[in-house]
């Protein structure tokens, strides 16, 4: 089954890579559309699938859709290639003429995502960003929502059908990671991969794809606990305010995002304390929620049991309702906040793990050198949060500075929840938050994932693409002989 | 031994990334000033190490200090870091401020290459990207030309003193690669790789580096055959001018060139046949010459002893001197021209193999389907030429576009052999030809390789780098609001 599916793929690709960028983005406004216009099944299946609240489920479709047409604007304008033109030089007539610019690499692979039903997974961000690069895409469906990913893969292919693409440009397939998933990306034919899950999962994609005779880009989000450091002087002005903030993004969508706050640091002091006791506070009066399913759920209290049994550690917080360790153990998630010394934060690792859900961990440091070991010793993280006021800037050059180090993002003074479709957005990090900090997953940028540039050297005007074309008849800006410009070449 | 140097290295990062970019601009050039002060040493231990004539290394030396400026001057130009800016948004009062730019990644390791004692090597392409990006780099000189190397190291330690640099920000090391190589590349601070070299040697590095906790990007170019196809109505005008032309590109520096072209294609008839007795004959010419050093050479008698053992494979022009099995080796190698039928080159994938070194193989396509189906079947490559009239080309369009998925650089009616650095030029390709495609060894753009972007969200002005300042100090282009400009941010 897969083999045919891949063959499809390619023969779709060799087709869809010739369609242009403007018809590219009809394509890709027309599958916006169509999911819009089964907006109200969609959200009501997700609902039932996931559990997410209709509301969340309706902003995440609009983002979604939105996505898509942020893709196909940015064909439109057309600069995102990269294009650049070296001419050939009077002073020294052996160079030749060289043109470059960014084109496709090929059937694309995505897996959906399970804490994003919409905008990580059947038309979400990898999926737009492959279709708008040119390259035909092989869905792998998650089976958490398999209902909701056949109903918006068949508004795709009507998309499809509708803006005369290839057959075959967008195709869906279902079935375990590790059989139909692994077997999509050893394909000879797949040339990249687009994934967002756990670390397991995308540890085991990487190897499948290291193991091919031509080994292939795998883009794996894996795991973050997104530090934030509360600086003294903040807290000494701002802790109710910042608790009320942080009880909320530590269980925004029962803590499911990738951005979740699972980490907390601080100096030891009235200052930190005060914060954490409000925080505890508020958090207490959240209400559980229903986790995305019961497996994401037993993960999740596993992964809390397994916390507050290691050493040193205290639950400062928990909300109402389930208390872990129940024999029932249902969907409902309680938030859970502990409290640890940044010594014992120091001496255990494990400490560091992510436990994915609405779990986070204060690390009440002695003073600032051990803060500033503990950032250090960190893994790669998708953010990394200053809550600082300018007198702690003044102060703690030193402990931000090495906050810089650690993320894609860096955020001041607002929580890590929040991400944002434009192109100043990384939504990536250094290993293992992704496999590759070169490339961001959310935004315009996410389309260098799925591309390689290519030099044509010598070529006549007539063979060359319109992007590189001396009439620069898309008007895109164009490095030309090292100055940018959206000129033509006289 | 190694630790020290990355912990070293790791502490000059630290520091080196804060100078700012006109001091790195500084830096880049008052290294290609202090190799310039020692080219007649250089050039003349760099004659002895490698046999290569005084001519091409006196040239290959000036390319690497060019290759300094280049990267100095798109330093001082500043819009490399490709600073994306999204402004609030009166509109979504809860969007925030979001600003990305390229950082560099850390610590860098360049394995100097055997056939470029200067411009892949310890001052080549790759340390004065890494450097330009802002990353330190240990340079792990290569045995071939140690001399050299330690030489070249020397001049760079003194550009790095007298302009201030902190110390250590480059480091040189000697040793083999399997065992010092190893060592640098599974330190936890090596944060990049560049290589140039055997496909053995690439693939480990490839595997060192994914064995790590934190894998990380190695850049190994290592395998090209670079395919050219003539096509008939070229061939039938100007097969005396081809022969002459490729008989040069085939033997030059002795086919120790990565883009030496190892294998040509045309379809049977009189045209091909007429053009190949032309290139042997003046391949038969050339004056055979010495390799870089015994191990190449041995390795080329025994690659082309190989070949010649192949079924269905003969010799169709042989350069005057040494023969292939003479007991006495040495350091002269023979050009060696073979012939073989499509049928049997698409019988045996051994055919496909690299030869590093003047030796080229002519494939006799029965028709335009076997052809095609030869082209389909090769790997990723750095360059596909296309020797082609007008007529050709309007005839042979399918060929033509399956000449286009296999390389990096797709060349019409020029040797491949022959590399510009400037800003268009890709010196990459698909696996194996190199591990990345996405990315070039050569020209600007190998910048960013050793970069990785950062969002920074909610920034105050006074905490953003220069280039993401509203007032733009440096005057980069920057896409503000989805605009490409210069302007400041009122």
């Amino acid at each position: 089954m897969v083999d045919a599916v891949m063959r499809r793929a390619q023969d779709a690709f060799f087709e869809y890579k010739k369609i242009t960028a403007t018809n590219r983005s009809l394509f890709l406004e027309n599958i916006a559309g169509a999911i819009e216009h089964i907006r109200e099944d969609a959200v009501a299946i997700a609902h039932k699938e996931t559990n997410l609240p209709l509301a969340r489920l309706n902003g995440e479709l609009t983002r979604t859709t939105s996505q898509l047409k942020l893709f196909a604007n940015l064909l439109r304008e057309g600069s995102w290639v990269e294009a650049s033109i070296d001419t050939k030089d009077a002073a020294s007539p052996a160079k030749p003429d060289l043109r470059k610019m960014l084109a496709p690499m090929g059937p694309v692979i995505v897996f959906g995502a399970s804490n994003f039903p919409f905008a990580f997974s059947t038309a979400g961000g990898d999926t737009a960003s492959a279709l708008a690069a040119g390259c035909s895409v092989v869905v792998k469906g998650h089976s958490a929502h398999a209902q909701t990913s056949q109903l918006i893969f068949g508004a795709m292919k009507k998309a499809s059908d509708v803006s005369g693409m290839p057959a075959y440009t967008v195709q869906h397939v279902m079935g375990s990671g590790s059989t139909v998933g692994r077997e999509l990306v050893e394909h000879p034919y797949a040339k990249g991969v687009g994934f967002t899950g756990s670390f397991a999962g995308g540890r085991a994609l990487v190897e499948y794809s290291q193991r091919r005779e031509q080994p292939i880009p795998v883009f794996a989000e894996m795991s973050s606990i997104n530090p934030v450091v509360f600086y003294p002087d903040t807290l000494s002005k701002n802790a109710a305010a910042l608790a009320g903030v942080y009880a909320g993004s530590i269980t925004l969508g029962v803590g499911q995002f990738c951005t979740n706050p699972g980490i907390l640091f601080g100096i030891r002091g009235e200052g930190f304390e005060k914060f954490l006791d409000l925080l505890g506070e508020e958090l207490s009066k959240v209400q559980p929620q229903k986790m995305l399913h019961s497996g994401i759920c037993a993960s999740y209290q596993k992964g809390v049991g397994n916390m507050l049994s290691q050493q040193g550690l205290k639950v400062l917080s928990r909300s109402a309702g389930v208390v872990v360790g129940e024999a029932e153990v249902g969907l409902d998630a309680a938030a859970v906040l502990a409290v640890v010394s940044g010594e014992e934060f120091l001496r255990n690792p494990q400490l560091t793990e992510e436990v994915f859900g609405p779990y986070s961990l204060a690390v009440v440091c002695a003073d600032r050198a051990e803060l500033l070991q503990a950032l250090q010793g960190l893994k790669g993280q998708l953010t990394s949060t200053i809550m600082a006021t300018e007198s702690d800037r003044a102060e703690y050059g030193d402990v931000i500075e090495a906050q810089h180090n650690l993320a894609g993002r860096i955020i001041l003074n607002m929580p890590p929840t929040g991400v944002e479709v434009n192109a100043s957005m990384v939504h990536g990090g250094p290993y293992p938050a992704t496999t590759d900090a070169r490339f961001t997953s959310v935004g315009t940028t996410a389309i260098k994932r799925w591309v390689r540039p290519v030099c044509l050297q010598n070529f006549t005007d007539g063979m060359l693409p319109d992007a590189l074309k001396n009439s620069n008849p898309l008007g895109i800006m164009r490095l030309v002989n090292n100055l940018y410009t959206r000129e033509a070449i006289q």
